[in-house]
């Protein structure tokens, strides 16, 4: 047998490197067409114009599922813990549509708050190329469409706080050393009051789920595009580095209690046999900080950030082919978890003990 | 090789019929030197000359240490987990003693609350055997002294609450069940109105650690002894087949999520790397009840009941061989609890993967 450890060793250390602190990078872009009213004022033909002019836009470069409100409501919840659509055509609102690519990496979805909303992501921190996305998709419609654009106040939008650029850049960080270390509530200050979004990617404020958190631009208006990524890019590099330095202290200094943090969410996630999402999320993120803290080398990351999209109720369903009732999800959640971070392990273990 | 299988079943299923509800019964009896000032009004001459007198007379039935106030802290704590010496002794009171036997089952304490308290422990619901232990125990120091006895009141004591048979009956007894199935108070409240006292083995009421409840007599005036013990073994027998019944409603109503709490339980205990005493035995308890339900077949009932003993301070730092502080003790006690039930499975699995 070929050993196969230091590869796999090498692609860890690549994809903890890249991904171990800044999941990924995302990029929306409002636009509204001109003359017309916003979806919210607008009526059913005015909405179903939108609708087909949009999607005949981006027909040439997206695959467009027009059909949104008459999808069901689990498909659309899991395009929403997906990211890809909003509360709004979560709801099914009518006349809405979401244009995708097959990864899911840039869409376009119509008549939500507004007209057009592009959205552009990437793994790890690349607003860089997130933006480059956004911006071309933009061109491809801007060919077919006419946007409202005044020269003073740039793109006009539903929301006035989208007016301008009509750009949010976000960046999804993982961030458990700095909530451990109790410091990521003057860091949230700091971001704050030089304009930017700290939110939980689930739940609120520090008490954030899974030490999961989103940061965003909240500028639209009378900053360039290149300027607001650029920014951001190095406030989340300087994020980042907090976070490495906390985890660099919590290893050193409180080893033994974070041996134990991890050691106990291992053992939950791979021995329960009821769990709630938010249970499962926040015993992953302390699975992964065990990962990143060089404790847990069994378990890829990739394993668990994928764990952590799947836990979640829609995808949970999708995954078991039918509609779970809460009770009914928390037991399919605990098995799914138990097979693919308990299974994996007794394989292992038998294959030591027979060579 | 031998399939041991259904040996270890019949010995498992011995146990938990004798000791899953009722672990232990116990039987003390507070006696007092005619014309002797009680031990906390005594001079310290008088309470050597009480604590002479005493060993003198145990001398023939049981070894006894007279230098319990010298001996140490840790081997005096060690003592009081064992329920064998009381806070009183525990504290190193000068011109103590304990005469107990090699099993610790039988125990004369010299010099506690009253001169002389005789103990006598046995396993399971064995009221009546203990109180003959006891009784045969007091015969013997009754030849050799003479006790403060009046033929209207029976023995004097130095509290008030022990006058008469001077006797206190007890069981421990693990009602899970009652408590998950939030039947336990009024049970408490039914015991307490026919005059028994029920107490947490370790904390209080309901809330008691552990599920572990011990259940005694108020009632030492008036009553014969051999009354005491039939009435107390009629309740307790009462008691348990209540718990037995909520066993098995929470096995028929609730089996997923007794087989989530007890999985749980099992993972925690195997994969911390911390515990306090606290939640070793609340985790212990949760096993416990595992076993009994059929959950957890590959525990042995005894394993976690020595356990239970094995994780208190005391014992701890008996077992260490050093004197240990809280953070230490927290290490050192999931460190053990690893051992003794991961260590074993892991073995286990091993085994069963090679043959």
């Amino acid at each position: 047998m070929i050993p196969r450890t230091n590869v796999l060793d090498t692609a860890e250390a690549a994809y903890q490197s890249a991904f171990g602190v800044t999941l990924s990078s995302r990029v929306r872009l409002a636009r509204n067409l001109r003359g017309l009213p916003f979806p919210d004022r607008a009526s059913a033909p005015v909405r179903a114009e939108v609708r087909r002019l949009v999607m005949e836009a981006a027909r040439d470069v997206l695959p467009c599922q027009d059909a949104l409100s008459s999808s069901t409501l689990l498909a659309r919840q899991q395009l929403f813990e997906s990211h890809l659509i909003s509360r709004n055509l979560l709801a099914g609102s009518p006349e809405t549509a979401v244009c995708r690519n097959l990864t899911s990496t840039q869409a376009v979805m119509v008549n939500e708050e507004d007209h057009v909303r592009i959205q552009a992501l990437r793994p790890g921190l690349a607003l860089q190329e997130a933006w480059a996305d956004a911006d071309a998709l933009d061109d491809v419609l801007e060919r077919h469409l006419d946007y409202a654009f005044s020269p003073v106040l740039g793109y006009l939008t539903s929301c006035p706080t989208n007016v301008g650029t009509g750009m949010r850049a976000s960046v999804l960080m993982h961030l458990p050393g700095l909530v451990l270390m109790s410091e990521m509530e003057p860091i949230i200050n700091g971001l704050n009051k030089i304009g930017l979004a700290v939110r939980g990617r689930w739940g609120e404020g520090t008490a954030a789920i899974g030490h999961m958190f989103q940061i965003s631009n909240q500028l639209t208006l009378g900053v360039p595009e290149e300027r607001i990524v650029a920014d951001l890019t190095e406030i989340v590099k300087e994020v980042a580095e907090h976070e490495r330095n906390a985890r660099e202290r919590l290893k050193k200094e409180r080893r033994l209690q974070m041996a134990d943090l991890t050691a106990r969410a291992e053992g939950l996630l791979k021995a329960a046999r009821l769990m709630t999402a938010r249970e499962a999320l926040e015993r992953l993120s302390e699975l992964r900080l065990g990962i990143a803290l060089g404790l847990k080398r069994r378990i890829p990351m990739a394993t668990v950030d994928r764990l952590l999209l799947e836990v979640q109720p829609a995808h949970l369903q999708a995954w078991a082919g039918r509609a779970l009732d809460g009770a009914a999800r928390d037991k399919v959640r605990a098995d799914r978890l138990r097979a693919e971070l308990g299974g994996r392990r007794t394989k292992r273990m038998a294959k030591r003990t027979t060579t």
